[in-house]
């Protein structure tokens, strides 16, 4: 089996919906210029608020994926 | 623009439906008393068991909020 | 009252559908064996990635269960 | 049952005799102006020294009280 | 000298007299079933709290023991 | 002497000159209702940018002081 | 796919030879009971010393496997 | 509003003037490429030493800043 | 000398062989799109496990990099 | 007021007692030959078993003191 | 080149002017006897309060230098 | 037996070989002026970088040795 190297990249998504949909449209937007990307891990949950309501969920994410060759 | 000063409490908040809502009924919680909040960070998810189940989801967050002068 | 003694066990729950699921199938699982669960507290989140979206949401807890004498 | 909201507060209590014992202090201090304390958890121990021994202990903890609706 | 195997446990042990007393319990416990116990390390300290003084201190601690072959 | 009993507050000090004047103007800010501040700590530092420059320094302190009995 | 629960259990292995050798020796006596064993993280890396040089490496592993349903 | 995703990178900044210049040095030399830097967050002070001084503020940080769709 | 500024970017090396040899995989192919690498930094190691041994070594560096002007 | 300079060295003190004596004979032990001792900070708690009881407290402490000019 | 090794030690600078100011203080001190530092990296950042402003900037550092074979 | 006390100092050894061997050479070196070193503990793994290849493995450890009465 080939030894493959990962590289890690950090994002913020953001959502108004869900803590979850925060994590999946960031991994939607890196989705359209990283093809291979493998997995993700959650470093950090924060969030805006407005009228004693949360605004935006942004959820920090780290995310690997394959390097080719 | 003026220098602002923030204050972050931290607050657990408990909900029998989801993390998310734990988070939520902190925040609504917090406006009672406090019209200025600006934004929370997730500090620590627990949560009790009854038969296997969630029962109570308990996330910890510090909520900011502006001083006033 | 007693002085109980607790142990604490890490397990990944995994699930396709959310993370607050993740920890449900976790609990679920580790209660056909342990009847006594009292609480758990999350320690990472993360989660495989399949065409941009989440595949499996994988979440690693501790669960606190009570130690008969 | 009802979703519960708490504060966490941070004290560092002191005292000439034991560790414990300045948690001790720091909940009878904080039990005069708050009367649902919950829990308490520590994150610092340290001390003052004089003549090569413990002059003060110096124990932070967080508490946890419920906060009334 | 045989390249020995240690097996870590997570207990918390509980105890209305003082944090110390919450780690002789949990030990004791553990020597019910485990006869090999070589040492433990605090992980963290909590407690419970009524009318402002410690009800159970908890304090959980990582146990290693020795694996026999 | 007497066993003190300490609070600590958790403040973010803003300043678009340096980030040791962010935690000057949460100093001030905090002297304004409490009169016997005695440390702080940092517990982190952000900041805004605009042009590729600092536009706000935003320390984050945590300031201890006296509880009077 | 079906959503798979993990346990993660926590050894220290030894060797006199190396910090990597010392992994494969908490593996292997791991494996004698466990035969599911998926991934391994290091904790910690310890080691015990004789006349200056490294007696025995000491290198603390989580191991995760696969619950069988 | 739109949810956006952010993406953060990690530079160190050197100067040889102050630890805040370092940072600004490292934004600077960010906004050659990237136009739309949001904030930033200090993971690490460090610096080398000539003669007894610091001869070179070597501070790094995580800078946000917003990915186009 | 100039203020340099500096890149971090995170990888994950493996490797069948050891974990020292993940690290130098990881650099290598670093090396084949960026020449003025100058140091790196370990920030976890894992693993996975086939039949009780390390089937590949799996350790996640940061590495920095010298930006040119 | 002198701007002072402060060193901090780490002890590990032990005893059979309890773990608060364990500081106390570590400092005990540095005042012999450093008479400015001025605070401490407990970095980790660990201790020996011996037929499930403690046999040695294992107390992990900074210890700060005034260096002269 | 030679396989170097370096002893770092934890110091404690003080100054009434800045943060920057308060490592140079340490360093200054450090000189007197430790010819061959090599680089700092900062540990903590506190301060003492008088009247609602900084009294004296504390700054932790651990100072790196050459050990003579 | 006796109550021991342990000091820990802080040293980082490089090589130009391996990871370990960077902990042994400190080791080494250590032993020149310190005859009862007992323990070491990782506490970071860094590296220079020369053409893509590990120049020089730099591993910094605490050693723990006995203190003489």
């Amino acid at each position: 089996m080939k030894d493959h190297v990962y590289k890690l990249i950090e994002l913020t998504g953001t959502s108004t919906t869900s803590s979850d949909q925060a994590i999946e449209n960031a991994l939607k937007r890196a989705h359209k210029t990283l093809k291979n990307l493998n997995w993700f891990q959650v470093t950090e949950t924060r969030g805006s608020i407005e009228k004693g309501k949360v605004a935006h969920w942004q959820v920090t994410i780290k995310v690997g994926f394959t390097l080719e060759d």
